[in-house]
């Protein structure tokens, strides 16, 4: 049942998450961000590496200053809404940093979902926001219901298909609980992240079965031979493919953005050429449903239920986000862990643009 | 990779979809459902056979009949909307039949979405409504993005849990393709329907792997000590559990109705209280973020692609509802198949009403 946790990281340098904001911020406004998408951009990294989604987190500086240098990303987007009805938006991101775009749209739907009890913004011309578990968690944490979507460059297989065709296409739902952390869920609809799949290359470990394929579609349990990954579900992976493609509806149809086989490749060699990467996010108000005391105890017995549920023998139960609130609570005490290639290019950007590098604790 | 067809059914007598709705109609009637809910019903029904989702079929009609006689659900139910802001409401269905909720909302959240680009209406006091592809279908058959979900009693396990904990809570959703049958998806966030075991159990074999549990959330294979089902994802179960989750929020908790863990089990023995089940529905109009000509265009090369996209040797791709429409046409051709039990429940029924039983063709 178990998944192998990811490797240790005890003899990484550790930061503080205000240092890291900093001099992410900082860097990013000087490759040529305004003031809104370093911002932006450095709290969206900041979630990932706060919640333990490192492939999402501060790692993700040094790409970003690329395509902002080299032109893919625009670093002063005009962000232009374009509502056809009241409740809804599409947001044109003006090819700006993916999380400049994402903020400002939850923003929007929050505001819709303030007047109109729901609210919901389609993102064109984007680029890769990291994780969407930012912006969902960004609803909840004001009290609304946030979910969010995006779609990528293709490297999920369809179910019996044998050739890239969706992105990781992940789903994020935030849901506020009163007085306690939110319920909150970022997953891929992949089987697993690419990034797991390196992993087990470096550990020199088998993959679980039925997660990933080779260039024919067949399964493979070679990290070295991966080619695509499989839809979650194994044998029922028609589910996960299907889950895709509903991200696929609302984050590039809907927006009116590319669909995941026709963005290029997020690792280049092209940084110079915008990608209209897709997004979707939406929120909800509960108390234009029900009386908002209702809500609040639903959800509190909802998970404390959950959380003390009966479990099989030698197992865990866990309610979404727990994980990911537990990991947070170890950062703040220990600091945020840098991996060795991160660290390298924050010696390398500081030096470039005259930064102070943060120090490890 | 592939998953057991059902049983060969060519030996069952067949029927026609407009003798099939009116026998149910009818007989609902007879019950003491009123006109909408004896239609809502029979036509919740008539989707599930028409598509092959038999297990949601005419094969309820007798429990139907059984519910509304017993006080379970109320023939007569007044149907309450209340809205908290203009583009949701909260519906309390009375204790109706929860096709005859789940209709009504979902006409509601399209009057919403084309005032406000997008409307949602939570679903409470209601009750079994049957397969919840059939609402999110009706959204997309008039041009509407439809999403449905409802919440049921418990059956599938948590991942690492050892008890019956959310219940089945499907997702659906349907988008319209111009000029051609709508994108439609119906699943259930656990790995398999629970009639999947009962299908194994009576054809004497085995289950896949990691679908099912014994009653101490051990997997097994054995369909005869199936206490629980698993959720989708199997070593990802914590995937499927999460999207339970997601469906569990809107319906239950955001809807005011019971938790899933709370309601009385759908086979009895008491069929005279109500179950306060939950359900949620919401409706898009591609319109209000798009044009609606980028929209059609982008959905139809969107799945013409997958459609036609590279395949593993041997295996097929198809795109949501493929499977669905392809079983639609040959039962408009053939008839719908009824299994044994259900003819004889329509014999029974034809008696005790002095309403005409349906002919095999």
């Amino acid at each position: 049942m178990s998944v192998p946790a990811p490797a240790r990281s005890s003899a990484l340098e550790r930061h503080r998450e205000d240092a890291l904001f900093a001099f992410c911020s900082a860097a990013l406004a000087a490759a040529g961000a305004d003031a809104a998408s370093a911002e932006a951009a450095a709290r969206a990294m900041l979630h990932g590496s706060r919640f333990g989604v490192d492939s999402h987190g501060v790692r993700l500086l040094d790409h970003y200053v690329t395509v902002i240098e080299g032109g893919r990303v625009n670093g002063h987007p005009t962000l232009d809404f374009r509502a056809g009805a009241a409740a809804v938006a599409t947001l044109d991101a003006g090819h700006g940093h993916g999380a400049r775009a994402a903020y400002a749209a939850m923003d929007r739907a929050m505001e819709n979902a303030a007047l109109y009890g729901i609210g919901a913004v389609a993102i064109r011309n984007s680029s890769h926001f990291g994780a969407a578990g930012a912006y969902a968690l960004a609803a909840a944490e004001k009290g609304f219901i946030g979910l969010a979507f995006c779609n990528s460059d293709s490297f999920v297989r369809l179910h019996g298909g044998a050739e890239r065709f969706h992105g990781t296409n992940p789903i994020a739902m935030g849901v506020p609980v009163k007085g306690e952390a939110p319920w909150f869920l970022d997953m891929a609809t992949s089987a697993v992240p690419y990034n797991r799949v390196l992993l087990y290359r470096s550990l020199g470990q088998s993959l679980p079965p039925e997660v990933a394929s080779d260039g024919d579609g067949f399964d493979t349990t070679d990290p070295h031979k991966v080619e695509m990954l499989a839809p979650l579900g194994a044998a029922f992976g028609f589910k996960g493919a299907a889950l895709a493609g509903v991200v696929e509806v609302f984050s590039a149809v809907l927006a009116g953005a590319r669909l995941s086989f026709d963005i290029a490749p997020m690792g280049g060699p092209d940084f110079g050429t915008p990608r209209n990467v897709g997004a979707f996010v939406m929120a909800m108000k509960p108390g234009a449903f029900l009386p908002e005391e209702e809500f609040d105890a639903a959800m509190q017995r909802y998970r404390h239920t959950l959380r003390n549920s009966r479990r099989a023998p030698g197992d865990i139960v866990m309610a979404p986000g727990d994980r990911e609130w537990r990991v947070a609570e170890e950062r703040r005490r220990d600091g945020i862990p840098i991996d060795p290639a991160t660290a390298e290019a924050f010696d390398r950007l500081a030096e470039r643009f005259g930064l102070t590098r943060p120090k490890a604790v």
